[in-house]
């Protein structure tokens, strides 16, 4: 039942901004088609990407314009979570009716201290609401931002209940033993961490890749340790993107990405984040590109 | 500057729903008549209005009915906040353009451990989307939920550059050592504690009056409390209104709110929250009755 679930290396696309605040649709359809090319998947509209910076109707906008460009919407997994039923659902029916794989929902995350119950009738109000057996959700628990854990609890109702429906999870919680336990209790969910730096612990447990901020700037060489973990060329390629993934995640990590790709494509438009984040000051991205030239990183 | 600020207790309007989900407009509106009989004034969407529960053309569609019914905007304190500065700005516009005597503004909420330069540079972002002299912003401080406190250095800044724009804010941290450093630092920004409790305390210290959930309940003891805060009588109203607060404060506020006028007015519809809220199981209910009948309370 869960047999078209995802594998492989995907980044929470950053979103480029134009001077007026509006997004770069070219440049984010570029950037897009160069992750793809490097082997990696799309998950635009995830936390790195500024999407809660955005509307619903701009976050719909720039999908519709990935796939009017030609990109698969097979090799896609927008983010699509909001903090009311309505729009969480609206976003994921556009996905699904444009053909994405599936859609990576975070909790509704005002209320804090939500009960398992009131979590679960979220999830399945939002599905409800949906209506589309081709509904691949996948849940997202980054309890750091969002306030809100999901528990392995509601995972297990919500697989009981939803089968085929809801497959996956992104694990933002760099909690290691959540991810063993996971992988452990829920075979049957495409669990996907958040940072390459698991994806050797992980694989032969059964993950399925990971989805992970540095895949922006690093997609090539993560995309093959996904498939290319094991042995001693796993561990050198292990090596290699954990050093990279180091040097960007001692900085504020958006801001850090998009200094990344502004240096190394010339294109300086890329530093612009939305409030309330800030751009790197100009002696911070100094040190983070020469940490990374230190290390033999080139874009 | 700020002569047209607003004064008394503001009710963050509780939403009531149908059984399909749909905000239920009729007993909204009926509610919101009775607050303003009862001497309170209107702060719809805010925390315990369950907004960020509903879409953003849900809470526009809601503020055009109880202005299309004849209610008077002017008494009127909508939330409009969102986490990203398109919604925000949309929602404040739709409330100034109808003339509403203000708008409650939450920061954006997702990211955490955000900077002050990040947050002044969303709220001047909004403010200058919006592009309406007629703008005039409360601030809302609501750390426990939104994970991003409003610092002293930010009102500071946003007064200097925003006169007459910025003109209030809501603390909902219920930190005594904060509401009366603000009003001591501020004079000038109408300052709303989140509690009836602090009205005898913050009144003459030029606190404005309440911004409470509890006024959805009390409105009528807590409106008189925020005039004749003063003497003998002022100590018998304060003493009332704090033995309601305490006894709903015991129980999750919003439902239970809910359950107190779905059982004084016989209306059982208005039990129903939005998920991931949960209502009150029937002990507890029975109990919240039980307490405010001892305590003589009546709707």
């Amino acid at each position: 039942m869960v047999n078209d679930v995802l594998t492989g290396a995907f980044a929470p696309v950053v979103t480029p901004f134009l001077s007026d605040g509006r997004p770069d649709v070219d440049r984010f359809i570029a950037h897009c088609r160069w992750l793809l090319a490097q082997g990696a998947g799309l998950a635009p509209f995830g936390t790195n990407s500024e999407a809660n910076s955005m509307s619903a109707l701009e976050r719909m906008a720039l999908l519709d314009a990935l796939i009017d460009a030609g990109l698969p919407p097979a090799r896609m997994l927008p983010g699509t979570g909001a903090c009311s039923a309505p729009e969480a659902a609206q976003l994921s029916r556009h996905a699904v009716q444009r053909g994405c794989a599936g859609v990576l929902m975070l909790p509704p995350f005002f209320y804090k201290g939500i009960s398992d119950d009131g979590l679960y009738a979220f999830y399945a109000e939002v599905i409800a609401r949906i209506a589309d057996p081709r509904l691949r959700l996948y849940l997202y628990h980054i309890p750091a931002l969002s306030g809100v854990p999901i528990s392995h609890g509601v995972i297990e109702r919500l697989l009981r209940d939803f089968p085929g429906i809801v497959v996956g999870i992104k694990d933002s919680s760099g909690d290691w033993d959540n991810l063993r336990t996971m992988l452990e209790r829920f075979p049957e969910l495409a669990i996907f961490p958040a940072s390459e730096s698991f994806i050797s612990r992980t694989r032969p447990l059964g993950a399925r890749g990971c989805i992970s901020a540095t895949v922006n700037i690093n997609p090539g060489p993560i995309s093959r340790l996904v498939t290319q973990w094991d042995g001693p060329e796993g561990q050198v390629l292990q090596a290699g993107v954990d050093r990279v993934r180091q040097i960007a995640q001692a900085r504020p990590m958006i801001a850090a990405l998009k200094e990344v790709l502004a240096e190394g494509l010339g294109e300086p438009g890329w530093r612009r984040v939305r409030a309330p984040l800030v751009g790197l000051a100009p002696e911070a991205a100094q040190a983070l590109h020469a940490e990374l030239a230190e290390a033999g990183f080139k874009l």
